[in-house]
């Protein structure tokens, strides 16, 4: 693990929040299996057969022509396309294995793929919820504090695409909006939106601003990401086709995701799911490699279940990790970065939050994810974002971050001459062993709280969610914005008026 | 994984309440490795060199006599006994990798060792609390209460020696009534105290009656099972030394476990705390093989850290994990079943509570555990146990219960006759691969809720937790003891009133 800056332990704010500093991840265990080798072709041989034989429902044309001009078998009347077994497999072959997505901040860029690993913001939610107001819809003000506590946390090192949908501006140059607070708030980088050419280019247009360099040299060196999701069962939609396409042809790395809920959108037996998951990320990780061979790629899954009692969708549940282990060994099959999720179907951050929560991430982890997107501040099935939610996952994440940190042993970490020194029954809060090391010894937490019943309970009894109220407001009191030069910001502005009037000319 | 009885999804109370049934488990996953083989035999010399050359404070006479005995270097002035490595390795090596221990019922008899995992309940509270009563003093009602939530979960394969100290029973007879309450209300295994000879002779004589055996059948297939601490750093108590000789003479299991705080009690580095761990352990594991070759022995891992602000000590922290995955590997170094624990700081069954026990858990689990003890229950770093928190703890074990399963690939669960069926743009809802196995074909919570805001709203917005205090109290109502002949009830009773007569007699 490589660290930046020259504190190990992190930075604080001035009334003392402790916070991991920015690191770059890499994740030292060898990923868990549980799927044999077997298994796993199995489940490739019968993606492969659904590409083959039934299918994909391809809405948008310019993907259906692209597709016939690759060799697809494709029927325009019912916009089906198939792909053979040597073409789908000669196609995912050219996605890159690992790339590095480049930031405002060049010490902010993350690396996809291998054993790196990148933690992200929740995206998309049509709500927003916090203890002092309760759930309401997404609005640009919430958008924007709610970035800038992203902003404040080091270990959220991707924002995920507006992390709420500013539901209070004109939809046509709403994304405009977001950009704009994205690119002056944030010097991480952050996911744009995908849905058709106009999001795609208004972005690529907003990062060769924001990085002075033109459309090729951010093909070579990319910064806009974004999620591309299949409808499934085996359709994929026109505004997100043109925009997988529109991604690729700049060379901008997309991330295939399925988003499959077994016994609803796919198969209700996991091996069924897994099969349909692959088939609809292989089909959108092909169609890019038409468009632009060597596009970078990111494999995601999003493989749960639903009660089926119900038909509720559930995350974070026994499935789910075990599709999560699944569906990393299906991307390293492939070569190609995985993306998973932070996820929980609570309503509340209370301890099913925490504990879906810590379930995604450690299924995640633990199955050697690249991206773990949704990462902190999801809730509510993804339908809300909380700011609450938004502290307790970066507790989660931070925690996460330490446990990843190779572990010394030498004669000095061993501290024999401490223990002799100390002696049976002495303690060692003393020993010039411990007076040395104790200051970076542990990981000190955001917001666990450690002290004893009685002071705890003196001081308010708060939850950690109250505490987190706390927290979250203390962070965006004290957010400063990440320098930016002014003339940069100005031609931003002045795009952003531009195409403003533009689209408002139709 | 065996199952036992004919439901795949387990057993539900009258109104509903879905509970896994008793399965035996084994995980089939590879454990972590967080240290090289070079680590791991670095502190293992590290612990030789500590018992070697600053050995251990005994301050008991029979294990000193023993120690003698059988080689260590001991001074009786001091009290201190050091061992070479030659004679720890060879007593070690006598203790067995696996073993049964064997309950009430044998249906609910469980093995320690190899990929086998045991979900043990919390053990030793002085308080006890519940949301509606709050915080208050263990007493044998609440103990008896306890006990019987215990016996309705059969995720919790093993009663933890004692869920909640009954403070309001005199002292010297407190562990006849504990005993007797957990021969009575549960038919599964339960730990006993280890704290001296008269608590264990005592609860080897209760398990020969309930079992209807003698001690040397009781010693060829053992029920008894104690915690053993070492007063760390280095010293050994009188009853805690006392206890373990009398267990292992009996051929009982001994689970040997340091509570190893680094930066208090060991070195404020890992490996300093691990290699004073490990030779606490070996100590203890090396002492009953010299009171009984063969004498079974769980290697007991609770090395976390303090806040060096506080002197609070913390759990479920990225430390504790990487201590329990380090343990693991010491414990399959020597051969020794390991126990690991379900811990958290947390004064509240909060988010926080939830994310440290996963933590822990997780911890354990992909660490390779044999015993997950304090599984179940514990809060306030174990001085409290919660009714509520026996709920989520469940729930938590019962989900990792789920993921253990193994992963199923075959024609029928790929099911692409049912994707080809439904086509592009359907739901699997109706489809006959969907009616065939919805009913079992997921994992159904005991706590979590995943209904919708509006309907979770309108249902009284309660938190996990809340939903945890009416789960617990059903259960309770519900409970039914397991049958026991009422001839062997009979003996145990007399057994009690002889021996409540002998101790007040002195």
């Amino acid at each position: 693990m490589t660290m930046d800056g020259g504190r190990r332990r992190g930075r604080r704010t001035a009334d003392g929040l402790p916070r991991l500093p920015w690191r770059s991840m890499v994740n030292p265990y060898r990923p868990i299996e549980i799927l044999s080798a077997d298994q796993v072709e199995a489940i490739h041989r019968a993606s492969l057969r659904i590409l083959r034989e039934i299918g994909v429902e391809v809405l948008g044309d310019r993907a259906l022509d692209l597709l016939a001009d690759a060799g697809a078998t494709v029927d325009r009347a019912s916009r089906n396309a198939r792909l053979d077994d040597g073409l789908t497999e000669e196609l995912i072959s050219h996605a890159p294995s690992e790339f590095t997505l480049h930031a405002r901040n060049p010490a902010r860029d993350v690396v996809f793929g291998g054993r790196n690993l990148v933690f992200g913001a929740v995206g998309g939610p049509a709500f927003v919820t916090d203890l002092d107001r309760g759930r309401r819809p997404g609005n640009f003000a919430d958008f924007q504090d709610y970035v800038r506590v992203i902003g404040s946390l080091d270990i959220v090192q991707q924002e995920g695409g507006g992390p709420l949908e500013p539901n209070d501006l004109p939809v046509p140059t709403r994304h405009l909006d977001m950009y704009r607070s994205l690119a002056v708030l944030l010097d991480k980088s952050w996911q744009s939106l995908g849905a058709g050419r106009v999001h795609v280019d208004d972005a690529i247009e907003v990062h060769c601003l924001i990085r002075g360099i033109d459309r090729d040299a951010l093909a070579a060196a990319p910064s806009v990401m974004t999620i591309i999701n299949s409808n499934s069962p085996l359709r994929f939609d026109g505004p997100m086709s043109d925009g997988l396409i529109e991604m690729a042809l700049h060379g901008q790395p997309v991330v295939a995701t399925p988003f499959t809920l077994a016994g609803a959108m796919t198969p209700v037996s996991l091996a069924g799911a897994l099969a349909q998951q692959n088939a609809e990320a292989l089909f959108m990780v092909a169609l890019a490699q038409i468009a632009r061979p060597g596009a970078p790629m990111i494999y995601g899954g999003f493989t749960s279940n639903v009660d089926m009692r119900t038909g509720s969708p559930a995350f974070g549940t026994p499935e789910y990790v075990k599709a999560a282990f699944a569906t990393g060994q299906l991307a390293r099959r492939y070569g190609l970065p995985w993306r998973s999720s932070n996820a929980t179907a609570s309503s509340v951050v209370d301890a099913q939050a925490a504990y879906e929560s810590e379930m995604s991430v450690w299924g995640a982890i633990m199955g050697g994810v690249n991206l773990l997107y949704q990462g902190a501040g999801w809730l509510e099935g993804g339908l809300t974002a909380s700011f609450e939610k938004l502290i307790v996952d970066s507790e989660i994440l931070q925690m996460m971050a330490e446990v990843l940190v190779p572990f010394e042993v030498d004669e000095a970490t061993l501290g024999i001459d401490a223990i002799a020194e100390v002696g049976p029954g002495g303690h060692f809060f003393g020993s010039s062993h411990t007076l040395e090391r104790y200051e970076t010894a542990f990981y000190r937490p955001l917001l666990s709280d450690w002290r004893n019943f009685e002071t705890w309970q003196e001081d308010g009894a708060r939850t950690a969610t109250q505490r987190a109220n706390g927290i979250w407001k203390q962070l965006l009191a004290e957010f400063v914005e990440p320098p930016m030069d002014p003339a940069v910001r100005d031609a931003l502005d002045t795009f952003v008026i531009r195409r403003k009037r533009e689209i408002a000319a139709g």
